[in-house]
């Protein structure tokens, strides 16, 4: 009766889920790993509120199991979903009841990220985008660096770029440095006006403040004084945790994020010869981790049927 | 004719406004200068709303007069009102109608506390409190350094101390830097924990950064590493201002603002060696410029009399 029973229950299948700041990306997949359907919605970092996250995380699986050709009533859902700030939520666990997921666990973007990058072996991550934040995992212990958020941390992230830009497009404008091509580019953007640039600040998030990245990098392409600085200042950040993370034994490390190709060349030899090119991203980590929650039901389901 | 209606007008007196982020101050004066009655009310930083901030205007005059003895309709009021963020607001002089002034003029905190500081004289100040700025007038000129808001200005000031500071308690807790009695004790306010600091700095304000203040500048007394060079830090970005108005020609400055006692010890000789006393605050600075404008009004009087 029990492995009767057992047979006419909905297949198990796995969703990876990387829900950022900009978009959420969602994978399914079979217990093999064998890909079935893919989906992508808008911003789903904690941070930013709970709702709007978990309503992108739905809109993504929706669209997974469309590609899938499944309705929710066919399988069983195994979702590992990593969000950004999901580190600082503490009613994760509680809000999940609403998914429509079997099982469900949460992790961070950047640990998963880490894990598809190294495939869950051991090596480390830095992601430079928007923010920026380290994670690396030696010998069954894993490491943060950063990544608390802007302004306190996220050094060397497009945040901070923008924020160190605007704060030297200031410094000129009073008289304390000279101009350069980036300083007077980005002052036209704001009216040529100190007060605009304190209008717009009054509203700006981390992600307006890294809009203005490209131009540093753009500028610091053709070799603008204070783009160079502003690019050798956040790449020395990165560096930093490159160090420490080195220092605690992590074998290897990917870059990556927005900014990553962008900073490389910043970068010092040491840390440049540390990195070797992501595996997979921060799905694959989650669909790693979710394959091993479906792993683990197996077992017991198979310890249950005996 | 003319002349025995000119005698019926109510007095004119004086009044002076310094409206900064945390109060609002007010003094009301006769026209040779003698204190009528004084005024506090609550913040008056037009960027954080302009009807707050009148009405924080509206409160202290009304304790002016209350304390003078008069009542409106007893006075004509020529009143100038420095309140901070009022460099960046266009519509000022439109709301100022709904005051109860006879003439009303606006300026910044920072003109109005440089025009009390030296009495009208060529001179400079340099606040240093919840934000940082700079003000010089020399032959005739202005000059502003700074002072365009947290995060992308006001180095030196209560809140970018109090963000530098937190961002160090991050590193010691990665692992970055070690700890010291300044990071241990801001670290034990968020329940030492990371994510504290994190949700904390969601709805923190720039005076929310500064209240951390107070014990950077109490750890830096007892030699604690990172507190003091927190301090020489600020104080560099200070001594930046100073000299900048020195080379504009700025003859002498005052250091004004709430930290500005605990910052000196830490700046440069020469900026020192530039200090004078402030003759008076902004609230003199502001009554200053009310005068000009009420000796202008009874010159024109006095023609038309003629």
């Amino acid at each position: 009766m029990m492995s009767a029973h057992h047979e006419t229950k909905p297949q198990l299948v796995l969703l990876g889920v990387d829900g950022g700041g900009t978009r959420c990306r969602a994978r399914l997949a079979d217990v093999a790993g064998k890909a079935l359907g893919e989906g992508l919605a808008g911003p789903a970092n904690i941070r930013h509120g709970l709702q709007e996250s978990l309503s992108a995380v739905h809109g993504a699986t929706d669209q997974c199991l469309r590609e899938a050709g499944l309705g929710y009533g066919d399988c069983r859902i195994v979702a590992c979903l990593a969000l950004a700030g999901a580190s600082e939520s503490n009613t994760l666990a509680q809000e999940a009841s609403q998914l429509p997921f079997h099982r469900v666990s949460f992790t961070s973007d950047a640990r998963a990220a880490c894990l598809g990058a190294h495939a869950c072996l051991d090596g480390g991550i830095i992601i430079v985008g928007t923010g920026s934040i380290g994670w690396g995992i030696a010998a069954h212990q894993e490491y943060r660096v950063g990544g608390w958020g802007f302004p306190i941390s996220d050094e060397g992230s497009g945040a901070s770029l923008g924020c160190e830009a605007l704060r030297r497009v200031l410094w000129a404008h009073d008289g304390l440095i000279p101009w350069t091509g980036l300083l007077r580019t980005l002052f036209e953007r704001f009216g040529r006006e100190g007060c605009g640039i304190v209008r717009w600040m009054s509203s700006a998030r981390p992600r307006d403040f890294a809009s203005l990245a490209p131009a540093i990098v753009e500028h610091a392409r053709q070799g603008d004084a204070v783009a160079c600085e502003l690019m050798r200042s956040a790449a020395a950040h990165i560096d930093t945790m490159a160090t420490k993370l080195r220092a605690l034994g992590v074998p290897r490390l990917s870059l990556i994020g927005g900014l990553a190709d962008s900073i490389l060349p910043f970068l010092s030899h040491q840390t440049q010869g540390d990195l070797v090119p992501a595996k997979g991203d921060a799905v694959d980590g989650a669909l790693h981790l979710a394959r091993a929650e479906a792993a683990c039901l197996e077992h017991m389901g198979s310890v249950a049927d005996a």
